[in-house]
């Protein structure tokens, strides 16, 4: 597959995270050379926090994080790629205890401090040998980079994505790195997302998981690129506390908000990576709402914006259609009224109070259409409430992609 | 545009129906030569009933209807194409009640007795004279054919659409015939779904409207193309009372029971034409749901499944991808249990209680997926909720109707 059209030049420059140790292996879940299983060791002390899909019928990984999530310690991460192990069952399930408990007798540590992810096919339960095979090899590898982790969790990403934060609590730096994969909210490989953030910062595991959470709820919450959503998405949060900064514990603690504002910073860059390689995309599409009766109102009636075909189909064929952005505005079943509602596109107004401005100028709005970051902007002229999304156009491609492929 | 590859061979034989006449004109409100008035005449004492959009941005037509279906009488309607009105404002709502007013004046009843929709191109006012013009021929033009009136409320449709029903109330046979138009939900000239329904039987319009809502639920409210709702969709129910049948006022009544059956399956025809007409759609796929906690439950589940995208395209690409369906169920946020969930298509089950069905044939469901008509089963294992929900795939002709158009 093609690199994105989106895709940052190149993949950054990214620091190493004291107490953090990566490695990866060819666990062969898929008949493909490349390395499919990644192991990260993570220090004696390490806090985590996380946030999975809402889906119903969530993967037994996603269970099993679920439930280690809120004892608050992390000793290693597992992510195996090309199986997601999904609706599987009670040999699904095997799996994952299998290997949480092949990693705990290696670092003599709780099988609930490992955590476990998987993405690739589904309704196929992960083999169990294999896993365990890889998980020797990785044992026994060298350590690797960021750049090679974020490869190998990835399936059917056109690129591996990674970024930073930092920030200073007191007078200790604190270094934030993430890596993420996904490209659909799910595809013909079930490309989910899976995200995991990883910081030499001090902090307790309940204020990581509140700020994870705030964090989550104005980045990958805000993020669509078809509106499905995938039964193993999972973020998490890994905090060493290797940089001895003055431990975090509450939101009032010195430091605390500036610590929060770069994880919330570091969750919308990789939020946004995942958009700029959804299935197909050729326009990264910002829509912001404002002037809705709360900011809950506004996320949704962005969702809805962001998840009309017709909306992503004309930001597509790069035609200035207000008319779809009005339709999918009053589908969305929150409070709004067509004769106080305005629209943008870039910066020109081309709608207000009900009506399109006569004669607006199209050149700007034109330009605009042609280039690939597109922002339309909504303002429902009701009250405070406001929120941004990010989404992608739908293109022939994300046809290509889904429909001309064969599980 | 050629017609749909699912349209039936030909538009059917309709009786006449008593009390109902009618009339086309070409108000030219686009530059094209084609009849886009559609002028139907009611004789006094026509009941109405009425569902439309549940769009928080209607157009003044749909809010027009909604003031006027409550007051129970019907002596003509008027429908514009070309046009939606949608999105004008005050000088939209003007153009309404400019066209009731003088209907009602030609045929010296209340303003309110005449219903009027528009579709077409949104944000630009209904030119007012074009449309009095337009009446004015319509007036004088000769009594015409159901096709000529279905091909007239048409814009992007790829052929015109009408059904028929028929039902015994005590001796008295009864007649119903209906057109409708729509292709995407919305569409490039904002496609909406327009439905009207005619009938020689005697029926109290409060009764009418409780059938009609009754059989909406069943019918209109279980189709998506593209999970967008036009800002104009709306369905009128037009009953004449000329079969002079004993009149229906209650559901007990006798032959009420038949009576709503025939609106029932006239409603349930009338969709199906509109999802074969679906933007792109080489497949009709019908996706029952069973077991779920409510019959609410089971159709929001359904709808989710239908507005899937990668469902969507995996049926267009032929693939037996029930992990795809398995996510949108996961999605719907509706009680879900992944070990009690079976998923078949067509005849064939291929996943039962959260696992892969082993070494299931493949052979009849390839067979299935290469037909015109697709059959997804679910059974979530849950309760005796149901439902049954009718969609098309998603294909590159979608997004070719959708993207490489400029409005």
């Amino acid at each position: 597959m093609d690199r994105s059209p989106l895709a940052p030049a190149a993949f950054p420059s990214l620091p190493a995270i004291a107490g953090v140790t990566l490695r990866t292996a060819r666990a062969g879940y898929k008949a493909w050379e490349r390395a499919d299983l990644t192991y990260i060791e993570l220090d004696a002390g390490t806090a985590v926090a996380g946030v999975t899909t809402q889906s119903k019928c969530p993967s037994p990984e996603v269970e099993w994080c679920r439930d280690a999530i809120p004892l608050g310690a992390a000793r290693a991460l597992v992510v195996n790629a090309g199986n997601a192990n999904a609706f599987t069952g009670s040999r699904g399930r095997a799996a994952v205890e299998a290997i949480a408990a092949k990693v705990a007798n290696h670092l003599a540590c709780l099988p609930s401090d490992i955590f476990i992810s998987s993405t690739g096919v589904i309704g196929v339960p992960l083999p169990v040998e294999k896993a365990e095979a890889g998980l020797d090899a990785a044992f026994a590898a060298a350590p690797c980079d960021w750049e090679q982790a974020a490869i190998t969790i990835g399936t059917t990403d056109t690129y591996p994505k990674g970024a930073k934060a930092s920030a200073l609590i007191g007078e200790t730096r604190v270094d934030l790195v993430g890596i993420i994969k996904g490209s659909g909210m799910i595809a013909p490989d079930m490309a989910t997302m899976l995200g995991y953030i990883f910081t030499d910062a001090a902090v307790d595991p309940g204020l990581l998981q509140q700020m994870l959470a705030a964090a989550n709820k104005r980045s990958f919450s805000c993020i669509t690129v078809d509106s499905d959503t995938s039964t193993s998405d999972t973020v998490l949060a890994f905090a060493t506390g290797k940089a001895n900064n003055a431990r975090l514990r509450l939101m009032d603690d010195p430091g605390a908000d500036a610590f929060a504002a770069a994880l919330a910073d570091l969750c919308r860059q990789l939020a946004h990576l995942v958009v700029r390689d959804g299935e197909g995309a050729t326009k990264f599409i910002e829509i912001r709402v404002e002037g809705a009766t709360s900011d809950d109102s506004a996320h949704r009636i962005g969702l809805s914006i962001a998840n009309s075909p017709l909306v992503k189909t004309a930001i597509a064929g790069e035609d200035a259609n207000w008319g779809r952005v009005v339709a999918a505005i009053g589908k969305a079943g929150e409070p709004a009224d067509r004769d106080r509602l305005s629209i943008r596109f870039g910066a020109t107004q081309v709608a207000t109070h009900g009506l399109a401005v006569e004669g607006y100028d199209e050149a700007p709005v034109a330009a605009h259409l042609k280039g690939q970051e597109i922002e339309i902007g909504v303002d429902l002229g009701l009250g405070e409430g406001r929120a941004t999304i990010w989404t992608c156009d739908l293109t022939h491609g994300y046809i290509s992609i889904n429909a001309d492929y064969r599980s």
